[in-house]
C-alpha cells in the first residue's frame, strides 16, 4: 500500500498569472477551493498519509496549507526560476525512503485516477489518457508491451503515439533511487530538465509501465484556454461523476430517442428544492439557452427559447407563431414532415405540401421550380433534417441556399440531427430551428426548444397570436426580460439538460458523431453480413437511425424479436412505413459500437432461431 | 449488541387464506418474495446472527427457509390451532440465553424500524407508531414517562391511547425469565393468550418503554383490505425510502409550487432509461391515470389525459379543445381567472369574463343573472378553484350546483387545490377539471392533466381542432388506443409522479389537508402576533397560500426580504396585485407547521431589524 506522494509545485505558473492573480497555479480556486486541495484531500482518502510538495514560486501558500493538513511536508526549491520539475523532485531524494505517487500540482482529475495507479499489478507505472488536444499535451510512445519508450510534448520526435501524460505516476523507491543517480550528473548540464525527459530515460533501462484509460475525466491547467475548460466542463464533469452513488442498471435503448444517458445526468435530476423563479434558476435557464445557441450558431445574434414539452412542442411553437398570411412550403418525406403539415393544417395556414418519396433524395430541382413558379411569393419553407422514419437526411445546406436566392425563412426540425450533425445557422441559411433535449442532447425528455436570430425573434411581435402555452414571440419576449420561462418549466429535467450539456462540451459534437457514425457503421455492416438490407442509401443517411427490412421468414415476429431484445437489455423500435415491412435502430445515445457489436450478435442469433427453431434465442 | 431474534410465525393467517394460496402470512410475497424473507434478511443486515421462528400452521414451509438462511432455528407448535402467540412464544424458553427481538411474522417494515430498537438506551422497548386505521390496531396506552400501562384491541379498555403497536419489540433475557414465569400458569387455562397481554401483565412489575416512532413505514397483514394497502403502498413506500442514498440538502419552498418534495420523490425520478412506448411505461401511465382520476371520481366513468407541460397547458387543452362555437363565462377574479380569459381570447372564443372583486366572494346571486339573462344559452362556465394570486377558495359547489341548473359544463382550475381540498367531481358537477403534478401532490414539475367523463371526452370529437399538442380528444383517443402519450413524454418526471401518487396515498388526502391547515393555522396566528395582515377572510380561504400585506417600515423592501429568508433556506413568494403591497405564503409540499414556526420566527427577526436596524436580521 503506497502512503507517500509527491506534488511538484515549484512552478511559477507564468501563462496564467492573470487569472491565479499571481499565486501559484495549485491555487487557481474552483467553487472557492484552491485546486491543490482537491489532489490532496484525494490522496488523503485514498490511503496516503505523507504528502511532500517540491514548492518554489511562493512556497509560502504551500507551507500555509500545513495547518489544515499536518501530512503536509514542504521541501523548498530555492532555484525555481532557473531550474525544471527534475531538479524539484531530485531535492527530494533524502526524504522519500519508500515507494510513491508523483503529481503534478496543476490538475483536476477524479479519485478513480489514483485508484488505478494505487491497485495497479505493475511496479512503476505512468497514467495515459485519451487526447485532450489542449495544446500542451505530452504524447507518449509505447512498446509493444505498453512499456514506456518515449514521451514528450514534440509529435515529430515520436514514432507513434499512443497517448497522452495525465501528470500522476507511480514509482517504486528503488527506480526513484536510479532516477536520481541517473540524471545526477545531467542536473548539471541541464538544470531545467523535467521529470518526464528524466524517466525517459530510465525506461531505457527499467520497464515502466504506461496505463492508458480511457474513460478518465482530467485536466491540467497552464493558461487562460485550460481553465476556462476546467471551470466550464472538467470540474462539473468531475463533480457529476464523483457524486453518482450507485451505478444504474443500463439499457440500451435502440430507439430514436430518448436515448440512453448517463448516470451523471440521472442524478443531475436529484437537485435541493427550488422555485424556478428564482434568480439561481434563471441563471441557468440562461447558461442553456446560451450553450444550445453556441452548438449551431453565435449567441450574440442568435437565442434558445426554451419550452416545457415535448420536440413537437417546439416545432408547432414556430409553424404557430411565425407564420402570417404568407405561403409556406412544407417538405414531406415521412412521418415528421406530414406531423409539420397537420399542424400547418390545423392552424389554417397557406401552405403547400412538397411531397417528396421517402427513401430518395428530396429533388430540389423540381423545389425550385414549385418556388419560382408560385403566383404567391413563398416566405417560409419548412423541412425536418434528420427523417426519423427512415433515417434520411436531407439536403439542408442546399436548402438553404435555395432559401437565400429566393428570400425564403428555412425552418429546419433539428430533433434528431441537433447536437450530432454539425449544424452552422448563419451558413445554412436557417431562420428557424428546433430541437429538443432528449436525443443526441443526451438528456431527459421534457423540454423543448427554438433557435433564431433575436432580431427575427423580435419582428415574430407583428404576428396575430394562434395560442398561449406555445406562443413563440410572448415565450422569447418574457424569458429575455425577467430569466424565466412563462409557465413552470420542468425544474428537474432542466438541471439534467445542464448536466447533458456538459457532457457534449467535453465529447464535442464531431467527436460525438463519429461515435455515432462508428456505431452505424457496425450496425450496418453487422446487418448485411446477415443477409439484411436497410432503406437509405449511404449517401444521404443521418447515421442516426436506420430503417431496416424485416428478415424474410414466416415465423418473423417483430414483436417477439422486440421481447427476445429486450429480455437482453435492448429496446428496438418498429418501423413507420405503411407499404414496407421495417424496423428501425438508432444508435444514438451513450452507446459505443460494441453495444452495436452485441446487438449484432444477438440479431445473428436471433435470425438463426428463426431458421432453426425457437431453441436458438428462447433462453 | 443483540444477535437473537424470535419470529412469531404459527398462526393460521385465516382472514388471507384466498390470497395467501393457503401459505402462511409470512408466504405473501412482494416482488416474487415472500414477507418473511425481508424481515429476515433486514434482521440478517442488523448484525442478528440467530432467527428462531416459532412455527405451527404449514411450519415445513419455515423449515424450508433453513436451506437459504442457516442461522433460523425453527420450534414447532403442534397445539398452533387451539393456542396463542403467548403459547408459541413460551415454547422457546429453552432455546433462548440471551436478549432478543420478537417479530410478528406478518409484517412489512423499514429496516430503521430494527435500528431504533438496537441502538435505543432502554432495555426493553415496544415499538408503537402513529395510527395506521387498518382496522385491527392493537392500541397501546403508556405512563407520563413512556412505560407501557396497557395495549389492546379494544380501546374501551384504555384510559388513554397513545400510539398503535408495531408488532417489533426488545427484550432482555430477565424480563424474558420473568415472563415466561408468569405466563406459565395462565397459559393453563388461558391458551389464546396472545404475547401483548403478556407484556401487560409483566409491565405491572418491570418498566417497559413504548417508542412512538411518527416517521415510520410499515404495516400487517391480515386480511385484503391490509394486502391491498400493502401492495400498493406500503411495499413500494419502503422500496422508495430504502433507496435513497443519501439525503439531499432540504429547502422550505414557500412558493405556491412546484412545492418541496420528499427525497424519494427524488430519487424515483433515477431509473433506468426507458424507451416510453414500451408496455411497461404505458402500465405506468395507466396506473397514474387511474390514480389522479381516483383522487377525484370513479375511475369506471372519469380518466384523466396527460399532457407534458405545465399546468397553463392542461387549462388551454381544455377550453381550445372543448369549446365551440357557444358562449363560455370565465369567472376573474385573479390572474388565472385572467389568463382563461386570454386563452379564449387568443382563440377567438364566444366568452363573457365575469370579473369578480380579488378578495371578496363571487357573488353567485350576480353570477346566475348574467346566466338567465344571456340573450345566448351559456354552454360552458370556467373557474378557477384556488385562485393562487390571493388563496380565495372559489365555491365550486355552489357555482357546480347553478351549473347544474343551467345545464351549463363546468371546467375547473384546480391547479391549486387539487390533491389537498377535497373534490367530488360528480357532486360538484364538474365537467373538466385540470391540475399538475407539481403542488399539492408533490412530484416534480412537468406534467399536467385533465381529468373528465369518458362519454364528454368522446364527445369533444366534434369539435374542430384548434392546434395540435394541445388536442385534448386525440390526446385522450391516442392514450385509450395504445397506452402512450402522443408526443415524447416526460419519462422521468412520470416516475417522480407515481412515486408522489403513491405518497399521497400514503398520507391520505384529508389528512394532507389538515397538516396544510394546520401549517396554515400557525402562518396566520403567527402574522398576526406580528401586527400583519392577510388579504381573504377565513370563511373562503383556501389554507393553501396567504397574501400577507406588506410591513409597513419605510426600508422594506421585498428582495431583501426574500435574500434573508433565501439565506436561511426558506423561499418566499413577490404579490401579484397591482394596487396593494403583498407578499405570498404558501404552506404546501413535503413542510409541517414546524417550518412554519420556524419561518415565523424568522419573520418576527426580519421586522425587529426594520424596527430597529439592520443587525437584527443580517448575519
Amino acid at each position: 500500500m503506497i502512503k507517500t506522494a509527491v506534488i511538484l509545485a515549484a512552478g511559477m505558473g507564468k501563462r496564467i498569472r492573470d487569472k491565479s492573480g499571481d499565486r501559484p497555479k495549485g491555487f487557481l480556486t474552483f467553487d472557492e477551493k484552491p485546486m491543490v486541495q482537491y489532489s490532496i484531500e484525494k490522496l488523503l482518502n485514498a490511503g496516503v498519509t505523507k504528502i511532500f510538495i517540491g514548492t518554489g514560486y511562493k512556497s509560502e501558500m504551500y507551507e500555509e496549507l500545513k495547518k489544515q493538513y499536518p501530512q503536509i511536508e514542504c521541501v523548498y526549491n530555492e532555484k525555481y526560476e532557473t531550474t525544471g520539475s527534475m531538479y524539484t523532485l531530485y531535492l527530494l531524494k533524502n526524504y522519500i525512503h519508500e515507494d510513491f505517487l508523483l503529481l503534478e500540482s496543476d490538475l483536476l482529475y477524479e479519485k478513480s485516477a489514483l485508484n488505478i495507479l494505487l491497485t495497479h499489478k505493475m511496479q512503476d507505472v505512468i497514467l495515459a489518457s485519451k487526447f485532450t488536444n489542449n495544446g500542451d499535451e505530452v504524447f507518449v510512445e509505447i512498446s509493444s508491451t505498453n512499456s514506456l519508450v518515449n514521451m514528450t510534448k514534440n509529435k515529430e520526435e515520436l514514432e507513434n503515439i499512443a497517448a497522452e501524460l495525465v501528470g500522476i505516476t507511480k514509482l517504486t523507491y528503488s527506480t526513484f533511487q536510479q532516477l536520481c543517480i541517473k540524471v545526477k550528473g545531467m542536473l548539471q548540464k541541464q538544470q531545467l530538465m523535467d521529470y518526464e525527459a528524466a524517466l525517459v530515460e530510465i525506461a531505457r533501462q527499467k520497464e515502466i509501465y504506461v496505463e492508458i484509460c480511457h474513460d478518465l475525466v482530467w485536466c491540467e491547467v497552464d493558461d487562460e484556454h485550460h481553465l476556462k475548460w476546467a471551470v466550464d466542463v472538467i470540474y462539473p464533469m468531475i463533480k457529476a461523476r464523483e457524486h453518482v452513488p450507485r451505478m444504474i442498471e443500463r439499457t440500451i435503448l435502440l430507439n430514436p430517442g430518448p436515448a440512453t444517458t448517463t448516470d451523471t445526468v440521472k442524478y443531475a435530476q436529484v437537485v435541493s428544492d427550488i422555485c424556478p423563479r428564482e434568480e439561481e434558476f434563471g441563471q441557468i435557464l440562461e447558461w442553456i439557452s446560451n450553450e444550445l445557441t453556441k452548438l449551431v450558431a453565435d449567441p450574440k445574434y442568435y437565442t434558445s427559447v426554451l419550452f416545457g414539452g415535448s420536440g413537437t412542442a417546439a416545432v408547432e411553437a414556430i409553424i404557430s407563431s411565425i407564420v402570417g398570411n404568407e405561403k409556406i412550403i412544407i417538405i414531406n418525406n415521412g412521418a415528421y414532415g406530414e406531423r409539420m403539415c397537420k399542424i400547418a393544417n390545423v392552424y389554417e395556414l397557406d401552405y403547400i405540401e412538397y411531397k417528396s418519396p421517402a427513401t430518395d433524395k428530396i429533388n430540389l430541382i423540381n423545389l425550385e421550380q414549385l418556388i419560382s413558379h408560385s403566383d404567391e411569393k413563398i416566405a417560409h419553407l419548412a423541412v425536418v433534417h434528420c427523417e426519423t422514419t427512415t433515417g434520411m437526411l436531407n439536403p439542408i445546406k442546399e436548402i438553404g441556399d435555395l432559401c437565400k436566392k429566393y428570400e425564403i425563412n428555412l425552418i429546419v426540425d433539428a430533433m434528431s440531427s441537433f447536437a450530432a450533425i454539425p449544424i452552422d445557422m448563419k451558413e445554412m441559411n436557417i431562420g428557424y430551428l428546433a430541437a429538443s433535449s432528449n436525443k443526441n442532447l443526451q438528456g431527459m425528455a421534457g423540454v423543448s426548444f427554438i433557435i433564431a436570430e433575436y432580431q427575427r425573434l423580435h419582428n415574430c411581435k407583428k404576428i396575430k397570436p394562434r395560442n398561449l402555452y406555445l406562443h413563440l414571440y410572448d415565450q422569447f419576449e418574457y424569458f429575455q426580460r425577467t430569466q424565466q420561462m412563462r409557465f413552470t418549466p420542468p425544474v428537474q429535467t432542466i438541471y439534467a439538460l445542464k448536466q447533458a450539456i456538459i457532457e457534449t462540451k467535453y465529447e464535442g459534437i464531431s467527436r460525438r458523431y463519429d461515435r455515432y457514425s462508428k456505431s452505424w457503421e457496425t450496425l450496418i455492416n453487422g446487418i448485411e453480413k446477415l443477409g439484411l438490407t436497410h432503406l437509405v442509401h449511404k449517401n444521404h443517411h443521418s447515421k442516426i437511425i436506420t430503417s431496416i427490412i424485416e428478415p424474410n421468414y414466416p415465423n418473423y415476429d417483430f414483436y417477439q424479436m422486440h421481447d427476445y431484445f429486450a429480455s437482453k437489455g435492448f429496446t428496438i423500435y418498429p418501423g413507420k412505413l405503411d407499404k414496407l415491412g421495417t424496423f428501425r435502430i438508432a444508435n444514438i445515445g451513450n452507446i459505443t459500437y460494441k453495444d452495436m457489436e452485441q446487438f449484432i450478435d444477438l440479431l445473428d442469433l436471433y435470425i438463426k432461431g428463426l431458421q432453426g427453431g425457437e431453441e436458438y434465442f428462447i433462453s
